[in-house]
């Protein structure tokens, strides 16, 4: 098998997408994450361009790595000036790692219209700066800015720069799509010319997905002979994001032609998607390809009935292989298999014509009467079936809460105040809690005044949180649907609430996800 | 240039996703807005499997759609029957549209192990059945499911269930990646070889998204002479979705080689996925291509001054085009012309360079800040522009609210008690309401309180009421957009509310309609 070296790129080029934004320990921690799964680069700071990232670099040395090399990014020499005059250069340098990647011009219109330079000076801050790098003892990755661009408006300009890079001793050409514009059949052939042109350099790809397609241009490159594929992990990134490594990865072994991360570590594909996700505090699209909570998620009956016959009839992998799981999502269109299945996770004696699985099927037609609906919220329907199988003993009672709430307010981020008394072992305990609106404030005054008996709730914490107005016509006297999806940072889990009151609504879904947070942490 | 069919299944394959639920009146607004934008083939509803959607066609019918055609889906008939005794084929004509999908097995493997029939079967029913819906006038596109694993597996069984929809009179076969395990060359040469077999029939493609590579996999099938792509608009669709139309028809477009949709449309890309998330209840991913706030969002500090110099430096298409508009994360810029537009409904004479213009633009950039959106309100659009311009009287001013709520409470639907002090000319008024939940209650008494003075009131009522959580990490403190529509029977007019409390987010919405509706009743 070929081996296809990966290269992250979520603390650098990642760091570039809206909404992201790392802190030196979170960058620490990203870094364990990627070791583990064994990509064989991480590009972890640009010195020059953000100070703080040579604390990262003098940090990260403590850390023992086991399969990944830290790479440290700049750009090359700024014009009319020499490398070792460059104080972006001399950062580059400071951050002590054994390999550096410096990207330079490829497309001519920025060399006349970004930064006003001649073709020769262009060419020869490429060169100079490889050289310089090579000759302070670096292994170095020239990242070919615009090449695509580059290459379709002037291939001669496009392949001379590269030849500048491979003359001053880059040891690899990552040819990037920077503005995201590539198609799949036009990657796949200029990386062939690339490849055929320089027979003893690395070749690399780094994609943008501004036309979707980031991914699928890089498995292309790699079919046309790149060697290094360069990523962010959830693909973050400017604009549109990078190409996926999370999707790539897999993409890559399911070939059957290409090996890039430790076979073993295949398993850890999607832990490291949801370790990533939640220090980076953004949520995964639910959807996502390989690693997505719905990835593996069947909810037509007549697939969901398809995958119980035969998992392959509907599904390209076996979700574990990656480490994610099947689901069979309660909906309207999907039949009762899919419930048998979750039924049978809990007591595997039940069968499909047990007076339980009746009883349980009623009790769910009884809750998606109210409006209940459990696609989403599995979590609330291993409950449901728990309590009729009578395999579930409640951790605690909610005697009342009340609150009282409005406005104008002394503080504008607490216009409420809620009472909560819950009973636990015989044993009543109040408490009150402000915030921000009711359900906020009734929110805190649950979690507190439970904390004091179970303790392991302070790891448990809100990641997501929808309502959803279900008879709209019915305005403010609507039912609605509150779900809510809950993390104790390695698990996540979701649950559902209903009623006309909104703040009902979401103390039942909060109550549930805390109460299956209880359930686990017992089991 | 070649036109390209859009095939829509947002209403049908889309919902199939997880999360996804429309009613019969999402379904019309949805067809609506792909009418406008002008798809072709609207995919509206499976009536064999889903009753509710007989009642969605017999809507529909009243409809005067534009541009596109409706189209309902079904399976081939059932082994060992004929067509006429299938009900879901009845179910399927009695949806009355001209043109039917019907879906047939093309992989071996289902046939043995899915569906337990003989090869010879197989073909029968996908003869039988296109013949069928043929004869009884309809227009019928076959859906190849699992074409190119079947085709992978055994071609010569994959082309001979095509030869047999062809034979019984379907003028389109669309082959389905049904598992998403494609890779675009192979994709290529797989429709390549069927529109080499097939000269005489439209080919069409169907992904789905389980490799990340749905888009590719269709432009690349387009490519290769497939002439229908079939998608959802979203991107929504079982486990990880379908492809993407909001993407792929601008990435057919932008190969200026293909036709999709009406050029004048391309500009409604980002209009149509914004209605259409909205519609869904679902948030889109901010990166996501062409439609994504973030999609032309340029953060790295070298990117924005490249932009700022040269904006095709780092943007691979204007993001006009579409319809979206570039953004500086630090320093946000929003599009004047639009903006233009309304305020001259009020006052023709200001220009774009009028101070006003000024004033009303950065009045709408604090208050999208604070995270209100007025693409779905209007009202609360032009109420904002009537401000600034000082053509705005008040009409009440709401003194203050308080709130009871809680549980256990005496009577199920009466949890909350609102009090509200409104002053209109001077003169205070106090009321009270009790209402399931601090909202309803708090709505009931501010209406009561204005009805005093305001009895025109009596008319207006509420006829959609929308939650939206906007951060949903910050769960229960997150910051909610409410989007009210009202009507007085006559009109319908919508608001919008933001805040991190749900009830004082109605509230602000509530109002806004209230003097919305005094304003149309006092011109």
């Amino acid at each position: 098998m070929k081996q296809i070296e990966i290269f992250d790129s979520t603390l650098r080029d990642g760091a570039q997408g809206e909404g992201i934004s790392f802190s030196v320990q979170d960058k620490l921690a990203i870094v364990k994450s990627l070791d583990r799964l064994g990509v064989k680069y991480i590009e972890a700071g640009n010195p020059g361009s953000n100070p703080k990232d040579l604390e990262f670099f003098e940090e990260a040395k403590k850390l023992k790595l086991k399969h990944s090399r830290l790479v440290a990014f700049g750009s090359t020499r700024r014009k009319g000036i020499s490398p070792d005059e460059d104080k972006n250069l001399t950062a580059l340098l400071g951050a002590g790692t054994d390999t550096v990647a410096v990207f330079g011009k490829c497309w001519k219109l920025h060399v006349t219209e970004i930064i006003n330079t001649t073709s020769e000076e262009n060419f020869a801050m490429i060169y100079d700066t490889c050289r310089f790098l090579r000759d302070s003892g670096k292994r170095v990755i020239f990242d070919a800015e615009h090449f695509f661009d580059g290459y379709k408006d002037d291939p001669e300009f496009a392949l001379e720069a590269l030849q500048n890079a491979v003359n001053g001793g880059a040891e690899c050409l990552a040819l990037c799509d920077t503005n995201g514009a590539g198609y799949p059949d036009e990657i796949y052939s200029a990386i062939q010319a690339v490849c055929k042109r320089f027979p003893d350099v690395k070749i690399g790809i780094h994609t943008h997905n501004d036309r979707g397609m980031a991914v699928a241009n890089s498995i292309m490159a790699v079919k046309a002979g790149a060697v290094q594929v360069q990523g962010t992990y959830l693909g973050y990134g400017e604009r549109c994001g990078n190409a996926n490594l999370s999707t790539i990865i897999p993409d890559l072994t399911l070939t059957g032609e290409y090996s890039c991360i430790p076979q073993e570590q295949l398993v850890n594909v999607t832990l490291t998607a949801r370790e990533i996700g939640e220090i980076s505090n953004t949520s995964i699209k639910r959807g996502e390809p390989f690693i997505g909570i719905s990835a593996f998620a069947h909810k037509a009956g007549m697939h969901a009935d398809g995958v119980l016959k035969l998992p392959r009839s509907f599904e390209h992998v076996p979700p574990e292989t990656f480490g994610n799981t099947r689901r069979f999502p309660m909906s309207e269109i999907s039949g009762r298999g899919a419930v048998l299945e979750r039924i049978r996770k809990i007591d595997s004696t039940i069968e499909k014509n047990s007076e339980e699985t009746a009883q349980i099927l009623e009790a769910l037609k009884k809750m998606e009467q109210q409006g209940y609906q459990y696609e989403g919220a599995d979590s609330s329907l291993e409950m449901l079936i728990r309590r009729s199988l009578g395999k579930y003993k409640p951790f605690f009672e909610l005697k009342n809460y009340k609150i009282i709430s409005g406005r104008p307010c002394e503080n504008d981020n607490c216009s409420a105040t809620a009472t909560v008394k819950v009973r636990v072992n015989d044993k009543d305990q109040l408490m009150a809690a402000e915030g921000n609106g009711p359900i906020s404030a009734m929110d805190k005054a649950l979690r507190r005044a439970l904390e004091v008996f179970y303790p392991s709730l302070r790891k448990m914490h809100l990641i997501d949180y929808k309502v959803r107005v279900m008879d709209p016509k019915s305005a403010t006297a609507a039912t609605v649907r509150v779900l809510i999806t809950s993390s104790d940072g390695k698990s996540v889990w979701s649950t559902v609430g209903v009623s006309s009151d909104v703040v009902e609504a979401s103390r039942i879904a909060l109550a549930e996800s805390i109460e299956y947070h209880l359930i686990q942490d017992n089991a």
